[in-house]
């Protein structure tokens, strides 16, 4: 009897086209779950990768929500003496502006130099359906799996999982697993296989500030009114000092630090000018205090992820708006809580608003950060699966990215959990030309199949 | 014989509809000189216009330019012992976003409340309707104009005048003038007849902060990537101190401050509560040093006029963009100059931009400050028609705008300046429904006619 491996390798290689295929269907919805004009786009999504799922062997459900249906999918005929792994993906993508620098349109797939462009190409379509072809691949070859798996599959990943947060508590019994595998990380090179040992946490909110009724002659009325531009310039420079720190009372207080032992079993390997050569720019910056990865996976941070206020088209416009605004984001780390770094930055603005403008905070739902475990059974299990297809051993990392709805998951279902994928730095994922390697689906593939055998 | 004023308020009563009309007409061009899509619409404006003061006898020019034609009008049978007097307008208008909160299309006037809404019903096609149909009258009415008359009327002065500064040299002939009457100017509410002694200069720029070369995830680079919206706000903030003045180094080197004398004759009387009455809000901004109408009238100012960078649609994107921008300008007072501030804004930029961030500054055109002198002919001829025409002694006030021509038109024309017109601060002007007033139709209309035969 060949290895699990090499039948895995055998059915990936006369399946690869019609696989492809079905793929680029799934990428073809436009399913931005943030955006309401996409709404029956993400709907039509959900229900295609559920009769997908149906087809191939899994009970499957459409579980309703206030928001996007969650698809809930088990296959559980490996016994009662095998452990359950519960999967989580998601099915939605985020939007696609600046849409004109896409070098092919984000959902009408193509491929270029081995690549697969899209939105979604990689995050988190292309990791989903790597995942769901191992388990095809799987129930083709052996007509059962080796152990029972539930697949969580939600539609608002991109815009804060509430739906799927919403309904944990009625669903609790169903979700109940011994392991949970984020579907949804990645690895620092392709020569570099790894485990994620952590991601952080995230709190996003939208502060607009308001001055005069309406938008300003800034010659008539400048040295007058108190440009709302101006003050969300100060405002939010303020936020940080000149060695990257964030100035918010309380920001840092319950933030947990690595101890020793843990910080040793981790590749903190970084080169700045790897960096620069795939970005375009030398990383400079965040706490200027710790080193690249300390920043970057165990240290919170507050982005400013969008900008507006008064006229930006072409030619210019000498107005004081009435109204500037901004999107700002906080990664996490353990233990900060997102409900309380919202209000310290909310109490923040309405103490430190000039006089003449007011602001209002609109806070959205955040996500704690997530840590595993090592030495747990699920965490070298999956280990194990990634040195053999890479013929490496495999290392563990942290990640700076957020899957808010992951440690709500992980205490729902009473799993160990551990953080995977294949994404790489440079597949521009929430950017222009998101893309996914042709060898990475592969991989995958390979991965998933390989690390169910080794449960 | 009745009375210049009478006869002009008889006309005015008789031609109403019809003037009304043929201002509408003018109003409907989308004469937005800064938007190259409205390129066609400037120029049948122009042409438009032109054909207009040929039909009322004047000889009328369109002086071809690099960009949109100056119209040159002019009427000088008045005789060479009469003065000659130059009247300044513009035809073109300022962008409409955001067209959203027009309460009636931009460019389908409309009559509410005694006010005709439109782009440009004040500035400055009302203003300039006005003034020609005061010409029209007072040659109906004599059969000739007390001076003799020449009109420049330009298309670009919402977007730097560059095309009429240009050709000021080649025209310097036609241009010569005893006097020039800048009509784009207001006086403080109904109630107060003014005449402006001073405008302030302007040097408007762009500025661009690029990071890295794409879009970047703000979890996977938090804490790596210096991101350009923090650079853009920090940049931006330390632009100003606490109390509102400008910290780039050397901007305040060349202001020239009012002697005492000059100060006493001018009406510094303003009460924040009805400009809160007004606009919704204190004017809290400027310079706290000094009183709310010198900050307006006779400090620079540094102003925010757009600022943009990541994403700013509906929902959230956690990015780090690669570029954000912002567009300001500065308002100048006398003897600063427009290319030496800004030179000090941009080496500011270039010396303060953080490793990682690359700045790039784009300058535009701009106009020197300019001040007349309340003792001179032209001056006191405009103030008695003022006075006049309101029945109320005028004062002399000051104006926080800019018509960058202006300082150059006056050098060109070797002529004594009076900057004068009827429009009030809440016109919203450069904001959504602008309008301008039935009553300050008529009003400008006799002011025009009553001081051409007091020049």
């Amino acid at each position: 009897m060949p290895r699990t491996i090499d039948s895995l390798k055998g059915y990936y290689k006369e399946h690869e086209k019609e696989l492809l295929e079905e793929f680029f269907t799934f990428l073809e919805f436009q399913s931005i779950s943030s955006e309401s004009d996409s709404k029956q786009e993400v709907l039509n999504c959900a229900e295609w990768l559920a009769a997908y799922l149906k087809k191939i062997g899994f009970d499957t459900q459409l579980w309703p929500t206030a928001g996007y249906p969650v698809i809930f999918a088990s296959y559980l005929k490996a016994g009662p003496d095998k452990p359950t792994l519960l999967i989580y993906n998601h099915y939605d993508v985020q939007p696609v502006d600046p849409i004109e620098l896409w070098e092919s349109p984000p959902f009408e797939p193509a491929i270029r130099g081995g690549q697969i462009y899209a939105r979604g190409a990689q995050d988190n379509k292309g990791q989903c359906f790597y995942t769901i072809q191992a388990l095809k691949a799987l129930l083709k070859i052996s007509g059962t799996l080796p152990v029972n798996v539930k697949l969580c599959i939600e539609g608002e990943e991109e815009c804060g999982s509430r739906s799927l947060s919403s309904i944990l508590k009625t669903k609790f019994k169903e979700l109940q697993a011994d392991y949970l595998a984020i579907v949804d990380l990645g690895i620092p090179s392709l020569d570099k296989p790894s485990i994620t040992l952590g991601l952080r946490g995230i709190i996003t909110m939208d502060i607009e500030l308001s001055g005069a009724k309406s938008d300003m002659h800034s010659g008539s009325n400048g040295g007058l009114l108190y440009n709302p531009n101006h003050a969300l310039v100060e405002l939010l420079a303020k936020m940080r000092d000149r060695s990257g720190k964030i100035t918010i009372p309380g920001f840092y207080d319950d933030v947990v630090s690595l101890e020793e032992g843990e910080k040793e079993q981790v590749s903190w390997d970084f080169k700045p000018e790897e960096y620069k050569a795939m970005f375009g720019v030398l990383p400079t910056g965040g706490e200027k205090d710790y080193s690249h990865l300390e920043r970057n996976w165990v240290r919170p941070t507050l982005e400013i992820n969008g900008l507006t206020g008064g006229y930006s088209g072409a030619g210019f416009k000498t107005v004081i708006p009435s109204k500037a605004s901004a999107k700002i984001s906080c990664r996490l780390v353990p233990n900060q809580s997102p409900d309380k770094i919202a209000r310290l930055v909310k109490e923040y603005l309405e103490k430190n608003v000039p006089e003449g403008i007011t602001v209002k905070v609109n806070i959205h739902h955040g996500g704690k950060a997530i840590r595993s475990n090592p030495d747990s059974k699920v965490v070298q299990a999956f280990a194990r699966a990634y040195e053999e297809v890479f013929h490496k051993p495999c290392q563990f990392i942290f990640e700076g990215a957020s899957i808010p709805i992951v440690t709500e998951l992980a205490e729902t279902s009473r799993s160990e959990v551990v953080l995977l994928g294949l994404g790489l730095a440079d597949d521009n994922i929430h950017a222009p030309n998101e893309h996914f390697g042709l060898d990475r689906m592969e991989k995958g593939f390979l991965i998933i199949g390989k690390a169910l055998e080794e449960l």
